[in-house]
């Protein structure tokens, strides 16, 4: 058993919206194929990755230095003899040979889709779903049968205004969601605070509603922001400040009073590590949205949580960004609260499995093996397009 | 005026030598030039810049989004008309557009390269020395007339031992040095012990020695590694565990009395910031390395100058790692602690002008526009043939 190849790719994500901070008219993402020399009901086993939204492509990072590592390694060194697949964890130590200690950042998203093509071809070797795998070798054979997730949606869409945002709100309650988030920090507060209030007009109440400014308040926008939606009674208020500002957060914590989010530009470890330290982050109420596939995959997200564990930290707090199966395979086999959604956007890479509808707020995990991208046709249909399998 | 096209290049810097924490041997570094259209002197003025060893080059960051998003500016954009140069300030902001915030690291570099270049190019336009642009722009004229430079060496050479140590430092001596710097870390405590004595035996006293772990330890081994050598009376110890985490670094200088220094591996204001708030570190007797070329540049450095002023710090305690002409006028034009040196490896590029002798430990800074790299003819000729210029 070895890995033979590893392909990447650029994949667009082409769209018209915008958050607070960027336009995604020229993003891409990181594409990722893990061939292995194996098969399972006849079928050549081969596992596939992809980076969430929001940053770019680094496939010279994966190309020039992880995959040398790791075909350059003899297959010894990675074979898990006893499950009949390959060991995750000691893939990532391979690829990760020669790297320096900190810098988070491009290198974190190329491992973190590398990885979680590793990880769906670990799993598919095992012929089983990846959150069974998840539940039985980390959380004792628990597992949640459905899982919370809500659309990261509300963007600002260009000459939209408020009717295009009540009728998108609407569209997220008709495909089953409960809980949704929109963007703030684009306009001034005050058309924030109409676009709020027309939201929660679709939803019926404020507790149904996330906020998220991803990160571009100062303090004093931060607090002013928080003055003015604490009445409404928030599922969460998102990212106020750069990621790396712990002291805003930890001083927004003692203003408002409602749930804070934050995470999905932290990309290791150690940033979580010292967002719980000095963060000011509430074990009782708050959230916590590092992103696996930014954030070097799975195998630096067990060690996360550790840190969370050691913190006394329930992982119930933790929901992770990026709207793909394999957060949600993660928060399903290891008892998370929730994963975010990209129904509308992002596509054909937003949403998870086709036959599976969200009910309630609630989405079920499939059977299959893997991660579940064959669930998803188009998208796969587009990856191996742009992967040169097709 | 304009910037007409922006070349990048990969450069190996392959070495045998070793931290504690990876191998330099596939090592590679950004070349980047920046054209324009304008000449001085007859000559056309190109930028060069590079970034610092021990991470990779990141090339495709460059070429797929900064470069076009500078090629596509209108120079109106970025022109300094009163200065008949260019503003790297302006320049930053628009290579940076799209960009989200967090995720400091291979982006964080490729963007030091870029911006090295930018102020080479901004310096020959202006035709001045870096250094004295700086000074009259940020210092009010001010500038010190030479810096203190120490040799980063003290690698672990496989065979060398305790000889081989002994001879590379009598050599740093002969060429001027007074301090130096050695690694630790990659052996147990007792060989590591025995060639600081060794390298002590050669300097006359620990005053003179810093040594460097290179973020190797947990905190265990950092105090046990601090009560050994707090007898020495060493320079400083530098970067005891990951770079990233501050609370270590805060026990340590609570049980240490020596000087501390780390920061080569934060590449952000935001970064450094959290360093002051978190790390400890003491403003009478600390050292912070933060290093231009790997993090955004001195663009971005000149943010962390202003966090350093607001935490009431003086610059004198800031002394970058990279061991590049670009640290080196930053330290003269804006009278900083110093700056380090790499005379005997990652050649050509490691080392200063070469025109100019190392006296007593200290350098001086020649009057030639731009930062210097033309008064550096090898390594100017390789990255020229790297570039594809000749």
């Amino acid at each position: 058993m070895k890995i033979t190849r590893i392909r990447t790719a650029v994949g667009p994500i082409a769209s018209e919206i915008r958050n607070a901070y960027i336009s995604f008219s020229t993003m891409t993402i990181n594409l990722v194929a893990v061939e292995t020399d194996e098969t399972r009901n006849g079928e050549p086993v081969i596992g596939y990755g992809f980076s969430s939204n929001g940053r770019y492509a680094q496939t010279a990072i994966i190309n020039e230095r992880f995959t040398p590592r790791i075909l350059d390694a003899d297959p010894s060194e990675y074979i898990d003899e006893e499950n009949d697949t390959i060991d995750p964890q000691k893939l990532w130590s391979i690829f990760m040979r020669n790297e320096k200690p900190g810098g988070h950042g491009d290198r974190a998203h190329a491992a973190g889709a590398l990885d979680m093509a590793i990880w769906d071809a670990c799993a598919k070797l095992a012929q089983k779903p990846l959150w069974k795998l998840l539940s039985e070798r980390f959380n004792g054979g628990k597992a949640d049968e459905r899982v919370l997730v809500y659309p990261g949606g509300g963007y600002y869409y260009p000459g939209k205004e408020l009717d295009g945002l009540r009728a998108e709100m609407q569209g997220y309650r008709e495909q089953g969601y409960s809980y949704v988030k929109m963007k703030i920090g684009g306009a001034d507060l005050s058309l924030d605070v109409k676009r709020i209030e027309a939201v929660i007009d679709v939803l019926g109440s404020g507790q149904y509603l996330a906020v998220d400014a991803n990160g571009r308040f100062d303090l004093d926008t931060a607090l002013s922001y928080g003055r003015a939606m604490e009445p409404y009674g928030l599922f969460w208020y998102e990212e106020a400040g750069d990621p790396l500002d712990y002291r805003l957060n930890a001083v927004l914590s003692e203003h408002y009073s409602g749930p804070i989010a934050t995470g999905e530009n932290l990309f290791s470890h150690h940033d979580g590590r010292n967002l719980l330290r000095y963060g000011g982050m509430r074990a009782d109420r708050d959230w916590i949205q590092i992103d696996p596939a930014l954030s070097y995959g799975l195998t630096e997200y067990l060690r996360f949580l550790d840190v969370i564990d050691q913190h006394g930290w329930s992982r119930r707090r933790l929901i992770p960004h990026g709207g793909h199966q394999f957060a949600l395979n993660i928060a399903a086999g290891l008892q998370m609260g929730g994963s975010e959604s990209y129904p509308g956007v992002f596509q054909p890479y937003g949403g998870f499995a086709d036959k599976i509808p969200i009910k309630d707020g609630y989405v079920t995990l499939p059977d299959d093996p893997g991660i579940g991208v064959e669930l998803k046709p188009e998208m796969l249909g587009e990856m191996r397009r742009l992967l040169s399998f097709e």
